[in-house]
């Protein structure tokens, strides 16, 4: 069961954003940012609707908590994601001054963990692993649905 | 003198964008993108008008450009910049598949040159130190005026 308030509930609404983007058939990514045990952004991945590749999940969900609070720094907030970052949103986290990350699936390929956590705010904890079966299952059906 | 569709031309062009930012009382950042000896895109850093950390610069050229395209890839492309980039925006210039980045001056503390070229798409080609003097002056005449 999922009691409220949890890394899971925020999860599960990290991969509620992810079905969204995999309705719209983009890569299915999911974030949301969380300030005080509330959701203040949504964000899932928009690349191929709006051609852009900045348009990742976590550049949505911080540009959107970012207008939520008036404020470009986001030191009392948690990123919830449902894949690990790339070096462009672990970037953009940097910048925000966040305080904490929570990301479910590793991506060995393209996140931002292979130079380490230098790349996120020195003040950044990090948690990965939360759902990590479930945020898995959605990418990797994704890609085998791709490949026919 | 400048001969139009040189890397001086170009980045005089970034150093127009620069000064618009400055005129905003943001830090002076500012970038193009060319195509065909053509600029597609202007950008200038609006983090501050915006109160987004993503605002940068390279970030808002390549949203335009990709727009102006209609593709998100820009492999016949070049950035020219005025500062080095963060890794936010070498993230971003990955993703895009440029095919050359080219920057004015160094930026030591936030550049993504201290983490090396790996960040950027391994096709890109990177040059630096184009019209450095005056890119690197906007920057810190910034930044003494703040300081008073």
């Amino acid at each position: 069961m999922l009691s409220i308030y949890s890394d899971d509930y925020f999860m599960q609404q990290a991969l509620k954003e992810a079905r969204q983007a995999l309705l719209k058939g983009e890569i299915p990514v999911g974030a949301v940012v969380v300030c005080d045990n509330k959701i203040i952004a949504r964000g899932h991945n928009q690349t191929e609707q709006l051609q852009d590749v900045t348009a990742h999940a976590e550049m949505i969900a911080l540009t959107a908590a970012a207008n939520n609070l008036g404020s470009k720094y986001l030191p009392e907030c948690t990123l919830y994601v449902t894949l690990e970052p790339c070096v462009m949103c672990a970037g953009a986290l940097f910048w925000t001054q966040i305080g904490r990350v929570v990301y479910g699936a590793a991506d060995d390929k393209r996140g931002f963990m292979r130079f380490g956590k230098t790349l996120l705010h020195p003040k950044a904890s990090i948690e990965y692993g939360v759902l990590e079966t479930e945020c898995a299952q959605i990418i990797s059906g994704f890609f085998k649905s791709k490949r026919g």
